[in-house]
């Protein structure tokens, strides 16, 4: 298989978008995408879409929006895997490129999630659990991630100080990024009495309703040395994608993650990489115990550490390995269709020196992982500056 | 890319199942191809389903399918492409096998359509059209294909007796496929008196609500000649996928598919074969209409002589180029994520000579050809017994 390279990038500012449609938001991050490339053409086309049913009463997105970006007849795929769509619609358009049936692909994600009121959009979400034994019995996403929290506090030890310290810390460097949809720093008092939501989770340990898109180019490393070279090359490293149970009952123990933990290795294994080779990662804080766990899972701190990581300031930006230098799903917000895509800015501009204030000194190594439900999909990237 | 076979096939008897739930109707269809190909693992799944949100309240349906057929930590991932997810699916799973990321790996496709009411189907069928400027006018399918019908009769006189013909002849095929949801025949008399639903088109020219499922499993050629050698080889020999705008008011011309004939272009093209070379054909048949323009499109017929060869029996198995041998959507049933797979189980069958009752005088090549909306994406498999 052939190595791949992101040769563009193109979001926008991430909040509630009232002015905008779903198919607005998404042909604008195609746009920008495509401009910053450069390229004259896309071959095929993916799409990460989490609901595009529920949330906007729309699917067949991929005639959609290669109708909207102006982009028909050529092939244009949406992809779901809850939260995790645009991570798998990434890695879609890697092995379409690797695979040699395309040269030029164009990722992209989007979710609409502020069309709907907050009740349905909870519903909405809660599909991305197990409807039959989960959803219809009441429970949605902030009280599958408490329960997950509670056990890792009754496991590890980890500390309402511990979650909180992700959120400050995500929070600090969001207020760095233009795109961030809450670019605000929160101190360490305002998350730990901020509202109740789920015990023992607060308003400010859990990521937002967001509106936005965003994309990337995909190009053979061939044509991209040939044609695409105004930056240093960055190239997809490694992919690696599992499952685990939908519902979490179902699992052995809730304070690991399985999909990451197997998604993660298949990764490393393809890079031919260690957890320690990594400069920095964007992963799935779509509440503050998810980085934790997320951390530990991902090989960066043992079980158990990933709290007092976050304490000790190990993934902050000026730490040993930083960890959502663009704000997370916290502060950047989360349209969840959007966010595995973002994920591949974020790493793109750190690794070609591009993150403006929120630049972290010359990186080589990054990863993201973004992860659907309560971990029962889970998709890792590995970048390479080369 | 390497030579794609496929080496197992699965379905259920679709119809009203009330039953199965969603997630038992994919298991079952996984489960008999996985025994019905004698693999002992799959590396990897796709599932073809255009709204798991609108018709079963359940995203995550990579995630949900991997649990319930028992295949977890399998990278598992979800295509949607409205009434086309399921081919999209099939070519998602080819893609992966010819780069050579995986050797085998399970498509499926799978729709619960009968668990909400009539009206309700019926919305969330019509966001396969474009929402903004079309469901929101209160137009839904039915309305759509009837304006197709009454353009291409306007143009190339296309008579009710050539539109009714068609599913005289689908319903002739299903009455001998024990999978069918409607096996029975009807007289040209039924089709032609039957309930009004939108002039032209009347029931009987009409795909029915349906539960169900459908699966395959692919794996390289090699792999499939040393260990899964039960049956004569049938491998995937050309691909094509496209798109066309989605609303049927931008287009040009409303009796011409252009997805429909770019995907079998590129199809054609990869397998170095003509539209003369194929020996049958499974058609997307949603509408009469529709099956009469896609086989003008894959240039089976000329503009304007679908309907008259519909009727002087061409499309019958009979005839020069047997059409829907399985009964297609009209009587088989449209379970719209499944439909792109089950098409492939279709030729498959009748390539390995096991199309029982139906069966065609040893068939080499065979097309499927699955479309979402009014046209908005297709995408064509060729496949060849060697």
């Amino acid at each position: 298989m052939r190595e791949v390279a992101v040769i563009g990038v193109g979001m926008q500012k991430w909040g509630e978008i009232w002015g905008k449609s779903f198919r607005d938001l998404f042909a604008e991050a195609g746009h920008k995408a495509l401009l910053d490339s450069g390229v004259d053409h896309i071959d095929s086309m993916y799409i990460g879409c989490m609901s595009g049913g529920l949330f906007a009463a729309q699917e067949h997105i991929g005639s959609l929006m290669a109708d909207y970006l102006g982009v028909t007849p050529i092939p244009a795929t949406r992809v779901e895997s809850a939260c995790a769509s645009g991570g798998v619609a990434v890695r879609m358009g890697w092995m379409e490129v690797a695979s040699g049936l395309s040269d030029i692909v164009l990722v992209g994600g989007v979710e609409k999630m502020t069309d709907i009121n907050g009740d349905e959009a909870t519903f909405a979400l809660s599909t991305a659990a197990d409807t039959e034994y989960e959803g219809y019995q009441g429970i949605t996403f902030p009280g599958l991630y408490a329960m997950m929290a509670v056990a890792h506090m009754a496991k590890y030890g980890t500390t309402m100080e511990q979650l909180s310290a992700v959120s400050v810390k995500n929070h600090a460097n969001g207020a760095l990024n233009p795109s961030a949809q809450y670019p605000f720093t929160v101190t360490m008092e305002q998350v730990l009495t901020s509202t109740p939501v789920a015990d023992p989770l607060r308003l400010l340990h859990c990521s937002p309703i967001t509106d936005g898109a965003a994309a990337i180019i995909l190009c053979d490393v061939e044509t991209a040395r040939k044609k695409f070279n105004k930056r240093p090359l960055v190239v997809i490293k490694g992919s690696g994608q599992a499952t685990d149970t939908i519902a979490l009952h179902s699992r052995k123990d809730f304070t690991t993650l399985n999909a990451v933990k197997i998604s993660a290795e298949k990764a490393y294994t393809m890079a031919g990489l260690t957890p320690k080779d990594i400069n920095l990662a964007e992963v799935h804080d779509c509440f503050s115990i998810a980085e934790i766990m997320a951390t530990e899972a991902l090989g960066f701190f043992k079980p158990g550490d990933g709290g007092p990581a976050a304490m000790r300031g190990d993934t902050s930006r000026q730490g040993r390995i930083p960890i959502n230098t663009s704000g997370g799903l916290k502060s950047k917000g989360h349209p969840v269709g959007a966010t595995g895509v973002a994920q591949i800015i974020e790493l793109a501009s750190q690794l070609w020196g591009e993150a403006g204030a929120r630049q972290i000194s010359s990186p080589r190594y990054g990863l993201a992982q973004n992860m659907g439900g309560s971990g029962g999909s889970s998709v890792v990237h590995i970048l390479e500056r080369k």
